[in-house]
């Protein structure tokens, strides 16, 4: 049971958070903060959140749980803010899509007790934003990583696996670096390609032409190519290193298929299409 | 109105217009023609087509209409049995996607009678292939692009550009080049994308840890990864240039972002990924 849940960042994932714990009986008071003061006030209405903040260290006062859920650009400006107000009783976790650089800043920032804090990743989340974008149903049945350190205290990762569980998620257990390798290439590399697709397609010369044509595979391939740019900035700088590692090796991948047209080498392309189909037929059951 | 109607090459493109002609009343007899038996007899039992013939030569005799539905591939072997049965009053099309290799083919096989070969090609279908993927609504308020040379035969045109109508879709005229071009960048770089987001992937050492952790974007992503690898070979040798150039191009786009990763340039990554959600969020309405 959470006594008192402080969400920083009443956007999607949060709201979702707080809508399935509520909907499951498990939290008492959720005070959400925020910069945008009309949102929280709709997340009020909307009976996502109990109270509001402003200030940070406002919300986290008396909060057994706290969970950040801002861009990984702001993170470390939002644990240095609570910082100053941790208690001994209090968990923290985030949800930021890549964990090295959340985990530097909280050690950075809480210092002692940075045991106490729960790096954590839910797979889940789409192009929307805002408290209304919120779904209690948003993590039934979706995997949520944690990637707690040696140092983390196995009492506050007991706590928050307990939280996502309540709110129908399956719990994995990955070390960091690994984390963010994954997501990476399952992730962070397809909207790359997603972004830049849409670029260089509105970078032709025939570029209302071009939409004009464009069916319905294209659009859901360049679906995600909506999401948040502050969000994916942050992802960017965040996890730039596994990030420029997939990109190149994606780049190479590509020469093949294109090394294969130049050639007119039907039974390579053939080969490369077929394991790729293959491969995805595979997957469909499994995401 | 069509009297005989040969569809030669029974999949989902050739069923579906089958299926949406009956519908619209405006066709007599249709013979189907391919070499999968059991695809043409399931097609007869499905009320697709009306009798089928194994032999190219035969399907066509009588047909005051003959549309080609096979990969692209085989399109010039299909138009070289045609060529010794066409009739004074045959009106040809075909539905293949890419349109320069076609008139190439067409222009060899048919000779003094390539004027009665209208080139075409319906934006639509999916990942599904055989006569059972066939359904009538298939092209309603779809784009079908027809291609004809100054030396096509208006009548020929008028009668292809009736029979889209007849199934719901909407036409446009594109000169040859002009259509390869811009199905290079909608849907042919795409599709090697998807297909080789995939392979890249599932040759990571931890392919089955990224394949669980694939989420929604991922799978929306690669959709057209499970499309039909030898239709994608045909396309791929039969519209190489436009499609090598657009692959170039493509990767240069990506160094943008990578360039900006690598600089930790947040500025430029929010204005790569701003221009192409405003793009995307634009172009909703219209795909």
């Amino acid at each position: 049971m959470i006594e008192r849940l402080a969400i920083i960042g009443v956007g999607m994932i949060g709201s979702s958070l707080a809508l399935a714990l509520k909907q499951a009986g498990v939290v008492g008071h959720v005070v959400g903060c925020g910069r945008n003061q009309h949102n929280l006030e709709k997340g009020i209405e909307l009976g996502v959140i109990d109270s509001y903040q402003l200030s940070i260290v406002d919300a986290v006062d008396g909060a057994d749980t706290v969970v950040v859920a801002v861009p990984l650009g702001v993170m470390k400006s939002v644990f240095e803010q609570i910082s100053g107000a941790i208690t001994d009783d209090m968990v923290i976790t985030d949800v930021g899509s890549a964990k090295a650089s959340v985990v530097r800043a909280a050690k950075a920032s809480f210092g002692a007790r940075a045991g106490q804090f729960v790096p954590g990743h839910p797979i889940a989340g789409a192009e929307k934003s805002g408290v209304e974008a919120g779904i209690a149903s948003l993590y039934q049945n979706r995997r949520v990583i944690l990637t707690p350190l040696d140092s983390t205290d196995p009492a506050a990762v007991a706590k928050i696996e307990q939280m996502w569980r309540s709110c129908g998620a399956k719990i994995d257990y990955l070390d960091v670096e690994h984390h963010d390798r994954v997501l990476a290439a399952t992730s962070h590399l397809p909207h790359m390609l997603a972004y830049s697709l849409v670029n260089y397609l509105s970078n032709l010369n025939e570029h209302d032409e071009i939409f004009n044509y464009a069916a319905g595979g294209f659009r859901d391939f360049t679906r995600i190519a909506s999401s948040d740019p502050v969000m994916w900035r942050d992802v960017c700088i965040s996890n730039s290193d596994a990030l420029l590692k997939f990109i190149e090796g994606y780049k190479d991948e590509l020469d093949q298929v294109s090394a294969a047209i130049r050639n007119q080498d039907g039974e390579r392309l053939l080969q490369l299409f077929g394991k790729a189909k293959s491969e995805r037929d595979l997957l469909i059951g499994n995401c």
